[in-house]
Parts: structure tokens; sequence; C-alpha cells
């Protein structure tokens, strides 16, 4: 089962990254034709990509998300999925398969815009397609924001497996996405995701990309901590209020 | 149960007001990802607050808004959920939680924001991530839009709980707001709901937001009342149609 | 049953016509909250109207358009909705309610715009509010894209009945205007209803509308034929494939 | 049967290709009402437009994409559609009824806008109501943007069908090809159809278009064999993973 699990997420995160990242590249690299397409059209690509992710891993529960497997954990849900216990051991494979899974994305998305990766433009502006980063640097208040969007977005996953219009089940994990983003992803880029963040950052480091600047590590544990915090108290809230 | 009411609402409201009160921010306030983002981006965010929030607080059937429970009350739905009754002395609890979840809504929504608080802009515009004002002023009219707009709500509300395509459910009313703030947000920015405008307008008032000025309590009244309005005329013509 | 029929027209197509007229009105008229917000947001914005719509005159199975009505009509299903036979005495019963119910929802919307309404702006740009008009008038090509339009509408609405996918019901209707719009809307603006263009276009030539110009009757007849010469093509075409 | 398939899937790529050379006709053409509306109006245009055509042909399976057909045929699936084999044959007369059909959408647009098409502009736009084009040409790598956009909708759709999520069906893969636009069509503008990118093509060399210029034969094969090969790819996969 352990197995299952892995490739499921591999799978699953790979889309989620492939078509996220891709979104970005779309609007911020030089000559594509979605270029300058605004805040909304990356909004939706995301939550279209973890729509589209969330199919391809159902199997395993689609977490595509450390955020999400810590999040159900706290939550002291037993079986997320029928058949699939959420318990140490599989959460520790959840991780391994979300991380090769966005990693492998962050390189399909490279590949599909390498022409425009060789072009000219700013370092950060080619880093940005791959991970995260805030308007305002304050690591304090980024966190803050980081733990909060990503409460939302796990408060939502625990108790929605338990409410009746979740038969609306992946559309409805996109649109909460699609609302995270033009809600919350105004300061810091909504990463929500430590797979999302880390795994295209570490591509972003491997990668032969032109030009390309620092990989900002610096700010790497904010996109990574926040997320796995509001992930945890997502999980322990809902077992007070469910 | 009254306890029941009152945490679900909270919850659920202060999760709408979060996001709600955030796709503002992140459109209007300095810095942000989503600055200048438009319209129909603001039209979104607020929707998909309702669709977070509804599914947060689905227990207690999802009002988030005063407006909508005078409106169920005033259509003489015995019971909107099973087992919840909406007589006044619950419409006492509705009303508790829906202000309190709209003021720690909008608080949480600050703090995730308060970097960009931090930034200078015009006193107008951080008062408009916290409560709605029209760009013409006048209060009979503004009421008068208020009413339309809030009675399309509530009307779509008691209606669909009898309609086959119910199972929608949260989808279909996160669409609805979408589709009021697209249609009838021009003048007044779309209230449609006395806790979503009176709470943040209290914590405008009470937070120490930097450069900050009026609350302009002399609109006050118009979110309040012209919802409330509008809710008891939809509950009123559902009777006489259904 | 005439009488359920005409009032749940009636009630539908004012919702409908109150949101779809008022999103033009925030597109278009000055200093509203959405001016300039592009096509999209008015192809929303109609999309939803037709939602909401849908779901108020669910009992008369919502046609809210002539060119629906007909159609239904010419595909010969003795009865779209259970028990409500779409016979010729009942197609008239369906036209009164619609055009009624435009005529009221174009008042409403201009009380909802009545500020606006007030501020100086071309001729044009009010009418644009009521009624339809080509941006390169051509009669016949005009007319012929009213037909194609209304035809892709209609035919969907024959057709879904029968599909499995009919559950999504309002949403499906409404996501189908929102494409029509996007993609057929270009030339005409998309009336495909003549009780959308008609019973506003003589709400304008009534109303005291400040500086307000001609109703363009010269046009007014294509948005009426047109749609109805689409709906009558889909009805016919869905005998043969179905 | 074959006879239901050719027919089912001629109206239903004659919708699509309608409304989606419709969207960027309204989009690019000069004097449309949608002229400058961005990215995601087209995103959303072709999404819906899928939307429409899968609910026209939904007895045939709705493939509408030649690369949707040799990926159901290489995944191994007896029959997609109960009672509708994809086997060689059948894979013929499908192809046959995907180009016939998006030909005949071709022309349908170009009269939907003939009024816009007789207004000068650029060769290369009037081309781009029919065909796909790279911003950066690149036979390998626009082949790669291609092969990758196509296999994460057709190893959607092949995966789908087997997932709980399946209920939303025409909305499910309406949504996909909007993410696909927005994250993986910067670079070529996401042909991920062959039948979508040939047909027109031979529509735009074929009709009286005023002003018209070179149809780009020399690219035609991208979209054609990229599709085909992203089709063949998601088919396999979803053998080893299923």
């Amino acid at each position: 089962m352990a197995g299952q699990i892995f490739w499921s997420e591999t799978i699953g995160t790979a889309i989620l990254i492939l078509l996220g990242a891709g979104v970005v590249a779309n609007v911020i690299l030089p000559k594509t034709k979605g270029f300058g397409g605004g805040w909304l059209l990356i909004n939706f690509g995301w939550g279209l990509a973890v729509f589209a992710g969330v199919y391809a891993a159902w199997k395993s529960g689609a977490h595509l998300n450390p955020a999400v497997t810590v999040g159900v954990w706290a939550s002291g849900a037993d079986e997320f999925v029928p058949g699939f216990a959420v318990n140490f051991g599989h959460m520790l494979v959840y991780f391994g398969g979300e991380l090769l899974g966005a990693f492998i994305g962050a390189v399909l998305a490279f590949l599909a815009y390498k022409k425009h990766f060789d072009e000219d433009a700013e370092p950060a502006v080619k880093l940005g397609v791959f991970s995260t980063g805030p308007e305002l640097r304050s690591y304090a208040w980024n966190f803050i924001t980081e733990v909060l969007a990503t409460f939302v977005l796990v408060y939502f996953v625990v108790v929605s497996g338990q409410t009746k219009g979740s038969a609306l089940g992946p559309l409805a994990v996109a649109l909460i996405v699609v609302g995270i983003g033009a809600s919350l992803g105004g300061p810091t880029g909504y990463a929500i995701n430590p797979a999302r963040d880390l795994a295209p950052r570490i591509a972003h480091a491997i990668l032969p990309i032109k030009g390309k600047g620092s990989s900002d590590w610096g700010y790497a544990w904010v996109p990574v901590l926040g997320p796995l915090v509001g992930g945890v108290l997502a999980g322990l809230l809902s077992q007070a209020t469910i």
C-alpha cells in the first residue's frame, strides 16, 4: 500500500506543479500568450492545477501537500480515504511522493516553457515560476500569512469530508484554492504547500536555467513551516468543532 | 443547540470575512500581488469566501448573514436545516455568531495584510478593506440598491432549498454571490449582509491601523437596514410564490 | 396551470434581466465600481443572471426566453418539464411572462443604477444597458450571428434534458451562456433572447432616463427574429439527431 | 453504429470549433465587443466550447479530438462509452467525424464574424482565429509543449472515467481545458487536438477571407503529431498506473 500512496501522490503532485508553475510562467515570462494576464488568471491556473492533480491521485486521497497530510493526521481521522490509514509511517511516504512529484512537475514546466526561459528576464522573475516570494519581506508577517491561508485550506479539506456538499469533491477543493489565492495570496504568493515551494526551489537550483540568479534559500523556511503549522492548527481545531 | 448555532456561525462568518476582506485588500492595498486585479477578481473572491464559509458552518445551515436569517424566518420555514428551528430566540443567537465571526474575520484579514496596511494609502482605501461605501453617495438610492441586491440573494436561498438543482448547494450560493457582485455591486459595493459591513467597521474603529481615517459611521446604517429589508421582502414574497 | 407558468416565468425573467442589465450598467455607466471591467465580467454576469433566473422559475421549466420556448415546441417534446405541456396556447403564456418579466427587470436595473444614469454619458451607452446593438451594423450578418448563437443555446437546452450530465442543471445552462457570450457575442452583443432585448427596449423608451437618445427601433427586429429562427432550427435539428 | 459515431462527433466538434474559433475571433479581430479581452477570456471560451460540444456528442462519448480517440484506444479500454468499442475501424470513423465537424465549425465561426474578417488586420491575426501558432518558433520545443499539454488532457479523460469525481462529467473536462490553456497554452496556443488545428487550417486555405495570408503549412505538423504522441503516452501510462 505504501507503494500505491507513493506513486499516486507522485503523479498527482507532478501534474499539480506542471500546471501551477506553468500558469506563472505563462503570466510572467516574456513573449508568452498569457503575458500580463493578471492575478485571476494565476488563481484559476493554480486552482485547476489542483483539480487535475486530485483526479490523477484520487486513489491515495490526493493530499498533494504535506500540510494536508499533517492536518489530516492531526485531525485524528483514522482513515481519510477508506483503506488508507494516515499513520506516522504513511505520512512519510506521502511526504516523499509529494516532494518527488513536485520536483518532476517543476522540471516538466521548465521544459514546456524552455524557449521562454531562454529569453532575457530578471532572475527574480525566473525564480518566481518555481517558488514563492513575498512582496514585502518580513519573515514574521509572511509566516503569519502562510499560516492563515493554509489553515483555511486544510480546515476545508478536513471538514468537507463530513458535509453533504462533499459530492463536489475535486471541484470544491479547486475552488477553495482559487479563493485562497484571490484573497490571501497578495502578500506572499500563497505557497500553502511545503512541497509546492521546496521541491521546485531545488529544481531551480539544479536546472540549467539561462541567466538564473539566487534560489533565495533565506526565505525557503517560511513557505515550509508556515503551511505545516497552519495545517496542524486546522486539524486540531477540527477535532474541537466537529 | 444554541451553542452549536453560535459557534458554527462564528467560525463560518470568520472565514467568510477573512477571505472577503482579504480579496479587497489584495486588490486595493499597495504592493500586493493582486493590486489592480479588477472587479471580477473581487467578485470571485467574495463568492468563494461564501463557498468556504458555507462548508465551515454547514451544521447550522450556514446563514453567515443576518439578512438570510431574517429572510428564512420571514419565509415561514419551520426548519431551514433539519433540527434547527429559526424562531425568534435562535435568530438572536444567529445574529450573535454572525457578528462575532465577522469581527474575528476582519481582524485576521488585517493580520494577513499587516505589512500592506503599514504602507501609505488613502484612508478611504484602508476603510474599503473593511466596509462598503458608495461611489455616488445618496442614502435613499444606495439603500434601494442594497435592498434589491439582497432580495436576489435571499430569494435564491429560500427558493433553492426546494428545487431539484439544490444538489449544487454551497457552489450555487457562491455563484449567486459572484453574480450579484458583478451585476448589482457597482453602486454600493454590495454589502448585502449587515454583519459583513458592521462588524468589520467596528474592527476598523478599534484596530491600530496606520494612517487610518474616519470609519464613516454616517453611512453605516445603509448596509445594515437595506439588507434586512431586502431579506424580509424576499422571505415574504417566497411565501406568496412557492 | 397557465397562471403558474405566467408568474414563474415573470419572476425568473425579471431576475434574469435585473442582473443581466445590471452587469452591463456596472461595466459601462460612469463611476461604478466595475467600470471598464471587461468582456469576461459581462459574460459571467449574464451567465449567472441566467443561473439565478433558472432557480427562481424552476417550476415552469425556466424558459425565460421565447427562443427556448419555440425551440422546445419545435423539438416535439411533449412535456419539457413534467406536467407542463408546451402546446401553442401555453407558448403564448410563456411569451407573456417572459416579456413582462424582462420589462420589470429592466425597470429594477434602472432603479439600482439610478444615480449612475443621472451622470453624463453617451446616449448609446445608456441604451446599451437595456438592449443590444451591433459593433458593425449589417442587418443580414447581424441576423446570422444571432441565429448561430441562439442555435447553440437552444440545441443545448433541448439535448441536455436527455444526457447523463443533466444533473448540473442550472449551472450547465449558465455556463453555456457564459460560453456563447465569450465566443459569439463579439459582433452583436448576443441578445439570443427576444424578450431580453425587446422588453428592455420598451422600458428604455418609456423610462425618464436623463440624457437618453434613440431606442434604435430600426435594429430591434434583428434580436427578435434571429433568436426565434435559431431556436426553431435547433428544435428541428434535435428531432433529426436524437 | 459507425454512422451514429460519425454524426455525433461531427455535430459535437462543429460546436466545439464554432465556439472555440469564435472566442479567438472575439478577442483578436478588430471592432468586436471582446477585443483585447485577455487570455483568461480565451481560456474560458475554449473550455466552455468543450463543455457545449460534449453535451452535443454525449452519445458517442464525445471524443471531439483524435488525441483523445488514440489515447482511449492506447489505454486498452474496451468500451469507453457502453456500446461503443474503440477498435481500429471505429477509430477511423471518429477521426472522420472530428475532422468534418471541425471544418464545419470553422466555416460557421467565419460566418458569425464575417464583417470583422472584412476589416483590416494582419494576415497572422486572421489565421490565428483558425489555427494555432507559436510565439517563439522552434519545432522541437513547440512539439514538446504540445505533447505535455495533451498528455494532461488525455490522462485526465482516461483516469476520470474511473474515479468517484466523474459525476461532474462535462464540467470536469471543460475545466481541465481551461486549466491547460491557462497553464500550458503560453508557448504554442494549445492545439492539444489535431482536428482543432488541421481542419480549420484547411478552411482558412479555402475560404474567401479578405486580406488573408499564408496558412503556415510549415508548422501544421506540430499541432497534429504533438497531440497524437501526447495522447498515446497518456493512454499507455494509464495502463501502468490504474
